[in-house]
């Protein structure tokens, strides 16, 4: 016959559900003393009565009693069996009522900073998906990959380097960034000034913690990267937006800014501006740099995608002939892969100690095996050979998707074919915010042209990415698309 | 015959350094231009005359003129030539004393956080290393570990996920982990409870970035983890230490500080105190809860090495019995690898989403390809399988580090062999900051024993790992250490 207590135990042990039983009964128990159903010093029943009365086998319940003597709950004081410890406080009858673990999993007792109602990454499912100017992850030779990832893995092993390393990055890695940066960027650089990173938008989080106390101010042009702004805003830094044109951001309201506000930072993506792709003009460099070193400004030079420019070299950037005045970012996740979240962080070695020391707060360091899978690809040429057949790839397509965006939206948008990058910037003559909910409808994918506008008499536009989409994707892509702009 | 502009520019163009002579020559010219030595409307010399000047080939200097028309440096209006184009603006006279990119590449001109004088990450070098509680990198099959990344790379190659995705890490490995939460921690969890981190430091972040704001407080164990204390300043936050005992940390006095300070979460790592190893008695744990649930306080619980207890079955975290009062960060870290970096955060529903934002702002997401080897890892049994050889090897490593504790430092230290963890905490009776010095002079690498006080009146001593270092390693550890302390 069931005791009372016996029978609230029975009701909460359910065979059907994911947790294995033996652990039910724990929780149950820990719970039920929590609450004070068991009070400390109380006796439980033998575990052969117990599972009985639960219709478990014996040695689930001896299992359970046993891990809750090991750690503290019961105890076995004489001979008279298993008892709650004594030492055990008394449970708050406030807390009866309280539902089971399984139930309150989804109730906070805690304050915390809810999300944005509109998420940063791209939406989930099923549809066409327009990105903002992703590679094709399909391009790149698995095989060549899994090579290299168990070639780093069996050098790594063998000396021992799957521990704790240097918050930097790995040196085989380092160096090769640092290589290639000083010979195809002109970036006068060695490995002491660089950090490996989690990817470019790890590379400004990095940057910032550096540069900005709460209550600094950041500038940006007025369309930027979204998830850039979110971050500074996440530090308590202010976003000052600042006019752009056809030749880069405004370099008068730049200086204005500087003078009004505590500019810390000047976050710029002078290459392919993001999401606009317009090259930033020398003038405007130079420009931009004298006004930041009369002000005692850092530049952020986001180069996120530098090697794909398709009318020329690409542009060399600024750090190269300014390299004390710019933290310069890169990525791989265009060149190789986004998966494998690899970027560097370039800047003078006592800035680069500066942010390895938030490396070490933020998450530790790198991903060793990745770095030293790059570093393997860098050194081997897979890279560079992927690097050409990718461009080449993506050269092609940036001369269909033009062909597509005329064909099937005609005179309804503006665009430029982009010098390079890989995306298009495209304005629409009609209500973007009606095609878009119209886009959406038909399950295209896509940022919001809301998501590049840091201030709102910036232009409205879309930002289409082109290199990820074969023919037929991109196809179906622009049609679609067109579709929601009739 | 050259000319004065072209005596400075080949003064300055050096085949010996690393930077290739075409992105020199590029350079040079940039920053003549910047610094008004090569005023706007100036015709450069032909390429023919130049590379006579310079001594290297034409072609070279016909590259750098090309990319710098590219780009907008230089122009060709009329017949006449290449010249600095007329829109560039005039360089001011002030710059024409400062150096070239190469030399200035340690200069900044502007301002940044410092990193404090004493690094966290353990120090580098050649010497014997005491870690902190490493697992031994050279147990995991490096072989088993390479076919897993084959398979995870052939997996997400075929379905295109090597692309930008869900921040809150791969579907598989979530699905693994909340089934291994749930059936061996008793956590009441599914995939929705369980985003991925960068490891348990990289969990901490983003859990404290969405709890607290510049000027709330933390509470912390009184001996802890000196990057949670940092994570926690960086973040503006204010760390209140706590006293600790032989039971855990003293409830009284969080209460206390409850009371007293906008206190927002307590730090805690009950199972295996670090750096003490000690379990937190489940009365304090009840007493901890309760105090939390009154005050609305977060308790963040680092599980940080689990699977390794040696007395018992590993003891339950709190956040099986009360899932909406704690955020609970573990690590693959001990168990796999460090350095492949893979933690995951476990809690309610929409503190994940929050959690999830602060990873887009953070590092965008996590490396899709090692998440994906590890659910491989834990699909196909192979980590189960380590685990329990590495728990061998470990709990044997764990008796004879003790016996050479008692042989070669016998009364100087005290110490108890701890239930669980992969670390010893040592207490020397003799002057520790001596015993410090010695032992560094020796070329001992270890953690200080400052690392680990949040305040003064903390008990001094040294963590000690013994898990990572076989006989041999340890036997010349634990003697270089003993020479220190005499």
């Amino acid at each position: 016959m069931l005791r009372p207590w016996q029978v609230t135990l029975s009701e909460r042990i359910d065979p059907e559900r994911g947790t294995p039983i033996y652990m039910q009964i724990i929780h149950a128990l820990i719970r039920d003393i929590e609450t004070g159903r068991l009070a400390s010093g109380t006796y439980l029943p033998s575990s052969r009565e117990l599972a009985n009365a639960l219709g478990v086998n014996r040695k689930t319940v001896v299992l359970a009693y046993e891990d809750l003597i090991a750690q503290g709950w019961l105890s076995t004081e004489g001979t008279r069996g298993t008892m709650v410890s004594r030492s055990l406080p008394t449970g708050t009858s406030s807390q009866t009522a309280t539902p089971e673990p399984e139930q309150r999993v989804e109730q906070t007792h805690y304050r915390f900073a809810e999300p944005p109602a509109r998420a940063l990454a791209l939406p989930g499912g099923r549809g066409i998906k327009l990105d903002e100017g992703a590679p094709d992850g399909r391009l790149f030779p698995a095989d060549q990959l899994a090579r290299a990832y168990r070639s780093a893995i069996n050098r790594a092993s063998r000396a021992n380097r799957m521990q704790y390393r240097d918050p930097r990055g790995s040196d085989s890695l380092r160096e090769q960034v640092a290589e290639m940066l000083r010979s195809q960027r002109g970036l006068p650089v060695t490995p002491a000034n660089i950090c490996i990173t989690r990817g470019s938008q790890n590379g400004l989080f990095l940057a910032l913690q550096v540069l900005i106390e709460p209550g600094d101010a950041v500038i940006v042009e007025e369309l930027t990267y979204e998830p850039a702004v979110a971050a500074i805003r996440a530090l308590g830094g202010k976003v000052i937006p600042v006019r752009l044109d056809e030749e880069g951001i405004d370099v008068a309201e730049v200086e204005a800014m500087c003078r009004r506000h505590s500019v810390r930072a000047i976050f710029v993506t002078p290459h392919h501006q993001f999401p606009t792709t317009i090259a930033m003009r020398p003038e405007r460099r130079l420009q931009l740099l004298e006004v930041a070193r009369q002000f005692g400004v850092a530049v952020i030079e986001d180069d996120y995608d530098h090697e794909f420019h398709f009318q020329s070299q690409p542009l060399l950037p600024m750090a190269g002939y300014a390299p004390g005045q710019v933290i310069y970012l890169g990525s791989m996740s265009k060149l190789l892969l986004p998966a494998l979240r690899i970027g560097y962080l370039a800047a003078p070695e006592k800035v680069i100690d500066a942010v390895a020391h938030r490396v070490s707060l933020t998450d530790g360091m790198g991903n060793t095996v990745t770095e030293e899978t790059a570093a393997e690809l860098i050194a081997n040429g897979e890279l560079r050979r992927h690097a050409r057949k990718a461009w080449r790839v993506y050269a092609e397509r940036r001369q269909s998707f033009a062909a597509l965006l005329d064909a099937h939206l005609g005179d309804r948008v503006d665009f430029a074919v982009p010098d390079g990058g890989l995306a298009f910037w495209v304005k629409f003559r009609g209500d973007i915010d009606a095609i878009e909910q119209r886009a959406q409808a038909q399950g295209l994918r896509f940022a919001s042209h809301r998501s590049f506008m840091a201030r709102d008499s910036a232009d409205k536009g879309l930002r289409l990415g082109f290199a990820s989409l074969d023919d037929g994707e991109a196809a179906r892509a622009v049609s679609a698309l067109a579709e929601a702009a009739r």
